[in-house]
């Protein structure tokens, strides 16, 4: 199918492709949290309904956690069989209060959808889903098309990882379209070379069997809260490096082309200062910010908690402390091993009588690298051309796809990641967006794609 | 009046004395927080009709915060003028869901009455009422009597000591009673001889204008929880030392008298491990635990916050990370001086582009020390060693007591103080209560020390 036609369709079913989407957004499907158990599942049933509505072939595959939905499409022999992945869950909405409309009333203001998963994943997969709609019914589709939808991205992915060595023949194709990253701006086509690994924790460290007034023990008990803090502190050394022993092992020495690369393609630190607030100045020393971002490995907190945050002052040293913990990872490091590391550092640091727990382990998936010469990325850059109009642009993204690496490995496929989300999205942060001319974008993409193999 | 007496009155009217204090414990009056404002205000009215009650002449004193309950009993001339000084606020019940029973609703089990505020310091408070009232209706009172009992105390009793200058004539007297103390062990009688000053607020380091991904941004933003944990270390030395620039400069040289006494009388640490479930590891190295707690100043987090902390993982980088800090203070410290210096000691390191804000600063006042030899000290120690029928210690309590020295300096009495709480009864944390026995020999300590003036 030409591009031409496509933007015909799609402008001829922009609307109905909005309220699809808004439908899809209504759907509380925060996997993190067990309170949206059903909304996931729910959440499931609907896009099940949808890929067989649109003409597919769908079902539901079991986990031990959230349902993948799982649909295919027949195409014609000597025609590659491509996979698609993207994920139906999203993350939790607080803190509420920054919200400027309800996260889950999809409200359109200048251009933007405005939700949580507006953009990550739901925009994201919709319009994939929506130009796979527009291709069978101009039955314009010779690949085979396999949809894999997971439900727990956001929280790691774990069950998914599990179960996915059984679905090896269901998943086996040529080519896995991931469509979960992101561009530098708007408008810019941005074909994305690497992913981050992750794995994360949280960490309890008890202290008095009770909180104690801060005045009847204060310099007599150990604080867990300062001794928490004490612990977090020395993750890092002053120049920003990860403190903990083993932890740089198993990355490897910067390639100079990809380096120059992602310095060449990266965000203005200007424009970077000028969309969250503050310059790039965390990480390593010694790195640029694409560097940092693209090719190096991180400890961060994410959550951290003590004692009394309500108004006004309670005098307490508190019985225990909690942090919530990730670790990014480039190259060879493996998730276990690291969060294993990063533990034992910790738990080599805590002061007598205190105790540190370990709990919600999350073993997100290792880094994926994909080279920058294949055919496959050579036609998709053609493609991308086409539909932006401009230089396509190559970035390592230093977020994690957990579950990347695995569907790779068991579906025998080539990867390609190409997405739309830009910076001003927000997402996991309160007002995510996603903008519809991005939308479009993907669609375009997909639709020119998938006609083009 | 005789002990004798005394404890027959006690015998008669116990259960009356138990329901009057479990009615003063049902009002909710929880000073830190905004949303109890009304339940305070119901706190002084009802201490205010019950001093009329029972023989006073009672009124509530306006305060730019809360109305300070006082009342006059007008004894014979050529007798002492003594001020009690008590709080009817109590503090914050968090968190909830470690109570056993209802914090409002008390609740006697095992000899013990369980409520928040049923030892600090409503209980301490009712007994010395209950005493005075026994005296005033066996018209055995001779002294005068001046009631002064604030609502602020939980929070550092700002509003009373800006106001206290202005009561110069009314607070005019001898003797200042103070039951907002404690003794080693149940049956002990111990005097107080010194309290630690405080001063404490809330800080809040500011970073991205966001929450961030913390894959797209982990080593490129910085992040304000691991920012703030380094500041919170930096506040301590690896020896439990303060780090802060000239915090001990106000601090004298143990009195070796002093720390023989404090060392002589003091808890166990194998008891003090048995009550709070942790070896006494805290503060600094090259001091006593009894000198910790006596005699050396400290700086406590009792709270902090930042992030996601709710169920499962949330990878964000925060936007915001907060703390709630105090200082106990010795000897010449002073409390607005001992915290500008640790907040210019935060803000120092405070790497560029992040931003420290200071807010809800208390300050509570300096400390307090007593001689041990004075003549009035030698008559309590008289009457307590009658009522506790063995030695009498002395002890300096780590807590503060902020008025205090206001009402020292404003009245221009000699202070005494003599409390009955023990370790056991969980003030400032869940499950607090009060051992009726202990409640029993407060009473007695005050019939007859009264008497005896």
């Amino acid at each position: 199918m030409e591009k031409v036609l496509l933007e015909r369709i799609y402008t001829e079913q922009e609307q109905s492709y909005i309220s699809g989407l808004q439908e899809l957004l209504r759907i509380k499907s925060v996997s993190a949290d067990p309170d949206y158990e059903k909304d996931c599942l729910c959440c499931a049933e609907w896009l099940n309904a949808h890929l067989n509505k649109i003409g597919l072939q769908s079902t539901l595959l079991k986990t031990r956690t959230k349902p993948v939905v799982f649909a295919t499409y027949p195409g014609k022999p000597n025609h590659p069989v491509v996979s698609f992945y993207g994920h139906y869950d999203v993350q939790p909405v607080d803190p509420l209060e920054l919200w400027e409309s309800d996260p889950f009333e999809p409200e359109l203001r200048d251009g933007r959808l405005y939700a949580r998963g507006a953009q990550d994943n739901k925009g994201q997969l919709f319009f994939f889903l929506k130009a796979l709609e527009a291709l069978i019914a101009a039955q314009a589709l010779n690949c085979t098309v396999k949809v894999f939808i997971e439900g727990e991205e956001e929280r790691g992915s774990g069950g998914i990882i599990e179960a996915a060595e059984g679905w090896k023949e269901q998943l086996k194709s040529d080519i896995l379209l991931v469509c979960d990253s992101g561009t530098r701006a708007a408008g810019v086509a941005t074909i994305t070379l690497g992913l981050r690994g992750m794995a994360g924790c949280s960490v309890r460290l008890i202290g008095p069997n009770k909180d104690l007034h801060s005045g009847m023990h204060g310099g007599v008990a150990p604080n867990p809260a300062t001794v928490l803090a004490q612990l977090i502190a020395s993750l890092h050394n002053a120049d920003g490096s990860v403190a903990v022993e083993g932890f740089y092992d198993a990355v490897v020495k910067l390639d100079e082309g990809d380096r120059a690369l992602a310095n060449k393609y990266f965000m203005d630190p200007a424009m970077y200062e000028k969309l969250v607030g503050i310059a790039p100045s965390g990480g390593e020393a010694g790195y640029t910010m694409a560097e940092r971002h693209c090719f190096r490995p991180t400890v961060e907190v994410n959550g951290m908690q003590s004692g009394y945050n309500g108004p006004g002052m309670k005098t307490i040293i508190p019985s225990v402390a909690t942090a919530k913990l990730s670790t990014r990872l480039v190259d060879q490091q493996e998730p276990e091993d690291a969060l294993n590391k990063i533990i034992a550092h910790l738990k080599a640091r805590v002061p007598e009588g205190l105790k540190l727990e370990e709990s919600e382990r999350e073993l997100a998936g290792p880094a994926l690298r994909l080279s920058s010469n294949s055919a496959l990325v050579q036609k998709a850059k053609g493609v991308l051309e086409e539909v932006s109009g401009g230089e396509v642009e190559v970035t390592w993204m230093g977020g994690s796809i957990p579950v990347v690496s695995t569907l790779v490995r068991v579906s025998g496929a080539e990867p390609l990641l190409v997405g739309f989300g830009v910076e001003e999205d927000n997402i996991h942060a309160p007002n995510e967006s996603f903008l519809l001319s991005q939308f479009k974008q993907g669609f375009l993409y997909t639709g020119l794609f998938l006609s083009r193999l």
